[in-house]
Order: structure tokens, then C-alpha cells, then sequence
């Protein structure tokens, strides 16, 4: 799970349309949704165009992964942070990833930790 | 969703055979998913023998509410305590809880912060 959580954060880093769409159908199955308390997107077309939207909003911009990866079963939990390569994260994360009996991620639930007013939609 | 988080803790307080039956079939629905690092189980049946093995393995102590419920969409994360009614929480958890359009228990992906050596399984 530690390495799919990795292949998560792969995907919203992927800044290239054609290597972020092959990680996509990959990684994801078709029907996999992915909620958090901004959007709620299902299907590969969805989450790329979410994935591209936060990109153009946080040009530059890196996640990366905050504290242990705990999972069990098809879950893991774990924490994130969003802001410029190298410096502290502006906006913290956190969010379940559940996975299909192949390893594909089929939902994701997401959390918000630390939102700065001035990165508010 | 803070109601609905309040109603899964009641489930799991609820040692009347017959009411947390009706809990169940109120609140859950009919193929719900339970999972927590150490269960994995799907439907009424299931949860219920779930719930009553806990119960049976920690006789009087009771589920309690940590911290606020973070909730949006259909979504809830939120911590929980386990321990004698009115004391310290012996054992710390985590779970999130998906509902469905009616607001029905879904699926609930449950984690573990703290387990004491001694009511580990």
C-alpha cells in the first residue's frame, strides 16, 4: 500500500497530460472516484481534469508525503502536503485510499488540514 | 454527518440484541463494508456478530466521540475512544464513513491509534 500511495502522489505531481493519463490507466480503475471537500469526480477523464486543474492553480507546486503510511487490507491513510519543491507545504492533507482486488485504486476519500485563506477558492 | 457518526457509535454501544439489530437496518445499508485492521466484513449479519464480539471481548465499556467530525459530501472522519464509561479511553481510533444518497452507512474504513499491549488481540 505504501507503494500505491506513492503512485497517488506520482499522479497529481505528473505534470505531462500523456504520462499523467497512463499513470491514470494504470493505477486507477475506470470507475474510481475521488472526493474531497472541493471536488467529487469520478472516471478517468474527471480525475485528470481535476489533477491539471490544481496544477494550473499551484503552478510549480509539488506534493509530497507527510508521516508514516498506515494501512491494513485494501487501506491506507496517510498525510500529504501541497506548496513549492523543497519548502514547508502551504496546504496539509489527508486521505484514505481504497484499492480493488488488483491493487487499482478505486476510491479515494480526502481531507483538508491546513488550507491558508489567501489559497482558498 | 454528525448525526449519522453519533448513530454509529450508538450501533456499537447498543448491547440489546434486537435494537442494534434495528440500528442496523435503519442506519447501514444492506451490503455495507465494515473494515478496521483487524475485521473485514459486509452485511447486517456480519456487523452485528462484529459488534457483539467487541462487546463481548470488553464487557461495559463504551464508544466515545474524539475531537470534532470533519465531514463533507458524503463523507465523515472523525476520532473515537474506547474504554470504561466516564474514564480515559483505553484504546484511540480513527474512522471514515461513507453514506449513500439517503444518508445510509455505506462503507466504514476504520484505523487504530492507540492499542495497549494488554487488549491487543
Amino acid at each position: 500500500m505504501t507503494t500505491i500511495v506513492e503512485t497517488y502522489l506520482a499522479c497529481w505531481n505528473e505534470t505531462d497530460a500523456a504520462t499523467r493519463r497512463a499513470l491514470l490507466s494504470e493505477h486507477w480503475t475506470p470507475g474510481a472516484s475521488y472526493v474531497d471537500p472541493l471536488a467529487d469526480v469520478r472516471g478517468h477523464d474527471a480525475l485528470d481534469a481535476t489533477i491539471a486543474a490544481v496544477q494550473a492553480q499551484f503552478p510549480g507546486w509539488v506534493f509530497s508525503p507527510a508521516g508514516a503510511v498506515d494501512a491494513h487490507h485494501n487501506l491506507a491513510r496517510f498525510g500529504w502536503g501541497l506548496g513549492p519543491a523543497g519548502a514547508e507545504p502551504v496546504v496539509v492533507g489527508f486521505d484514505v485510499v481504497v484499492t480493488d482486488a488488483d491493487g487499482r485504486i478505486e476510491s479515494v476519500h480526502g481531507f483538508l488540514d491546513r488550507v491558508p485563506s489567501e489559497t482558498a477558492p
